[in-house]
């Protein structure tokens, strides 16, 4: 951390910061410069709230040096994490493909997509159980039930099965059926579903919210890691900007910037950030060519009579052309799409 | 709702959409353009969930004519709503103002600055039992202790208390000891967490996300309305921008406009909304003038000890001199500061 | 500027950039923290790009200590300046109130306009002869047939005139007949433009750019003031963010910010910054409280004729009503709006 | 275009909309809802100001049904645009490269690298000789005499030329010089220039502004394309959000979306877009990937000595890796790298 004092600053202001800091357990390291003043803070000031020093007169700016995050920082964890989901490594050479509906609705239409996003190429089968709605008047999911027909789904199809929980309460129940559970973006920051999910562990898909900075991203991360849970996925699944035609912007540019400065594997859900079917092959194409771990799809066999996110959902049959180009693209950066361990044994 | 047909459409298309609005129970009102066709959907569609038109063949948008919240609406309740707090009232003619420290510390700490706050002109105490922080490794609040040093603090100063609460759970808690529980930005899609405010009947403080629109916004009074729950203040903090010089940007905007739409009063919180305690005198007044029902101000009295927000938060003689000058533009815009009930019988 | 360097970044490193900055002719500091080396600029760095430490092999961040600015800052010229713009003074005690329509469309039109807003305590009058318009399609501005009719206006009314240059031949005419050249918000970083109209010796009202941070607003000033002229009124117009239900978010934040970083005189436009009539008085007055230097409004005598922005101008009533409304609100800050010169001479 | 009338609003106010509408030339179609009067506008309404309703009372909002770009639009040009650069095509199968320094600094740098892009695969060498900088204290371009020394360089290596031009006057100079001129983010709503460039009659490459929607740079290409200009090639460059971690974020939806509404050639410039020439790569394949016709890349032979963004310019070494790794990537989307003409017959 720096501390840069105002022009003019007197001697006794700058003494009474290095004090403080010194008091707190570092050292200092004072340059005086032609207008300004500047504090080095040495030692891992992680820990310090940078506020602590913004009210003090005579203090202009601080600048932190370090990023605030440890556990989820590739500084201290050089090697790529590979997280196992039960046999399925999700940060490895294979890109792995979660597909399904937005909203479980009934069984049928749950095991029909899931054996055709099975056929296709996914491993992992997505449906919400639990789904936060903007509107009370919309459909808010089957809650347990859901869960129940996710769970048959897991049994007939062989797949893996991830699905959100948006409470503390939701958490306990999720990782009882569940093999992955998905933290929204409008949970990001809700701190106590952070530890609740950490601690359940479980792997947890920690999707970016709408409004977090990359920085506020991984801090989340570091909730999960620093109650012990090692297994998290990031998910980015687009930023809000000013750009009215698409639901949200893909923000691109994180894929490459998570895999900078942290370990951990990091998917795209190019439903979500673009909000609109058409869009979603040529989205998922980029995911695949800057680096991304995998997809998160959201396929429904009839996207008119879906209860939630109709505009956005592929048809299978579409998705299974995604599959075949997102296949190519990856070939031609050096992986494969993960296949199922079943693939040689079961046909589907 | 007018869902906009893709040019050329054929009428088989048209004919597919008319007939599912109208298996949903309402009338059509089909108008033939030069380029387009657009089909009118007639009869309260709000509870449609405007996706479901979205995936069908030959439908370019839909473009929704009602606002999607009912309940908040100044449309079905013209005239203002004003929130009882025990007697305080929110949302009439008097400006309310709620003011304390972010994190309630110690005994002390809150009580000094409950005196402090109300000797100024404040009827409302704030103060965090559970700190929503973005660190992990950041100070997370005295959790229920701090919520029995409010009630301290309430029972000796005769100021009415407001706290945060994070999860259904902690809902409980702060109901047993809070006057108006308040929903943090981070958490106003909480939805799990809407509801359980919205059914403690207690008065909720409803801040804005820091990314969400004024839209999303009154959806989530919706669901603290929807639930039976009248007595709901909404929050202004500041939206996330492009700028950094601040902490976040003030969107001044949505005060006349949610006056324009909503019946429910709003207020603004010019600490956050800031993030610099040098703005924040000339924020609250721009509220105040801009037609705000109250301010919510952070006040500590050694910011520079503080575990939370001490660069935004003022020492108490500077809250004194902001509560003169927003006095004066009260006056200036026809209003008047909120007394406390005790004033003429109890000295500070 | 202060040079982070990576984790373990070798001793040579460390001596190639300290070596580069001093062979620029700045002193160094280089401080050894646990786990960052961190290098200091001594100087007055600002001409240094920070961009060319960025591509040394071994540096992580360039944290910049200085503002860039230098002409424009508070910190070189510390009292407000005061703008004279031919007897009118800008940024003093006063509060300007400048007010026309958008675009100059007749004579009629202007006239009338002028008297209205004259007669309502306007001192400036404002007009657009050259229009940018984001449709090729609409209305462009009467070009230098509407200066004529604004330097008529001028003769008549005894306002002085305000109106944008969009290029730098245009400031060449522009300055031949207004008091004052406005650049508008998509030319703030017109660069050639912003010389020109430097150059012109006229006293400059420079629009913030709709997605520009406010340090590149006081750049675009210093490019300004750096060719010698004192004159630069600045106008924050609102800038873009996420929220749709108004044209832009008015940051009035940025009010209170450049008051501290600079001594420039900053006035409000609330027209643009909210797109809608009926917000107009209500942030107008939020502008003042927070200390604004004047106003910039739209007024047009029937604004269902206007051929640009007239969902955003007042009809001349309602303008008056919004000056006897700002007029209480400045006089509560201890400020009064600006009379004209002519007030005790001439009857409007 | 449809107007939405207010609850409520009087038969009168609607006669009133529909008698204006009708005057302007247009048909209406009035639709009687429960809680709303809708009134559709018949025919071709581009060229109306949908604010000339919004002040008429009674009106509450007003919904474009048409995109307002014409010419620009696919639906009125279905195939895609074909951009011929003196024998080079932009839009077809291959993907163009165009590649060089930032800022034009002195013939060695400039030669230096048009052969090292040309060596490995770019067909367009590009520089800046007039340079738009923040800062008037930053190197401003080499003017004229680096558009002398573009023509050099492309006398020297066959490499097409691309530069920019700030004003009208630029234009005539630049003209003289390049084969394409380079409209850029800040002048994207400069019209006098959009004009000044669509009547030079040369390909025009038009970036987005950083703040600018697609509609609106759809309408910005649109003013090139009505003074009869076929030949013009968008470039996505980066938005403006609130991640501080890059310098723009790459909005890889535009690709997708700009080649749904448009006939026009769409490539991407990751230099900018990234702001980091770590990221630079891994956004080039993505856009690629996700259906770009082309890059525009800042290679400088010695990036730490760069007068400009050295910290996003890539060694020529790099560039020939991410000229290699597009390649793969453009195989797999059934595309190849354009080659020059001279391939066959001229070593390089």
């Amino acid at each position: 951390m720096i501390i840069v004092m105002k022009r003019g600053a007197p001697q006794g202001l700058i003494d009474e910061v290095v004090a403080k800091i010194e008091h707190l357990g570092y050292r200092t390291h004072v340059s005086q410069g032609e207008e300004r003043t500047i504090i080095g803070v040495i030692g891992d000031d992680r820990p310090i709230d940078p506020g602590k020093f913004a009210p003090i007169e005579g203090v202009e700016r601080i600048l932190p040096v370090l990023k605030p995050f440890k556990l989820a920082s590739r500084d201290l964890h050089p090697p790529d994490s590979l997280v196992d989901v039960d046999g399925l490594t999700v940060g490895g050479n294979e890109i792995v493909i979660m597909a399904g509906p937005c909203a479980i609705e009934n069984r049928e239409q749950l095991l029909e997509t899931a054996h055709a996003v099975k056929r296709s190429g996914a491993t992992v089968l997505r449906g919400g159980a639990f789904k936060p709605r903007t509107s009370p008047y919309s459909f808010q999911g089957l809650r347990e039930r859901g869960l129940e027909l996710l769970a048959e789904a897991r049994l007939e199809t062989g797949l893996k099965v991830i699905t959100e929980a948006m409470s503390p309460e939701q958490v306990k129940l999720v990782a009882e059926y569940a093999d992955i559970i998905q933290l929204g973006a409008r949970s990001m920051q809700s701190f106590e579903l952070l530890r609740a999910a950490g601690e359940s562990g479980l792997p947890v898909l920690l999707k970016r919210g709408l409004m977090a900075t990359i920085e506020e991203w991984l801090m989340a991360a570091e909730y999960l890691l620093s109650v012990g849970n090692q297994r998290v996925i990031l998910c980015e699944r687009g930023i809000r900007t000013f750009e009215p035609l698409t639901r949200n912007t893909t923000d691109i540019n994180a894929i490459p910037v998570v895999k900078e400065l942290s370990h951990l594997p990091v998917i795209l859900d190019p439903s979500h950030s673009t909000g609109k079917w058409e869009y979603v092959s040529a989205v998922a194409c980029a995911a695949v060519a800057a680096g991304a771990d995998g997809l998160l799809v959201e396929v429904h066999p009839r996207p008119e009579e879906a209860l939630s996110d109709g505009a956005q959902s592929l048809r299978p049959e579409r998705f299974a052309t995604l599959v075949e180009q997102v296949r190519r693209v990856a070939q031609a950066v050096g992986r494969e799409i993960a296949e199922p361990e079943w693939t040689s044994k079961t046909p589907a």
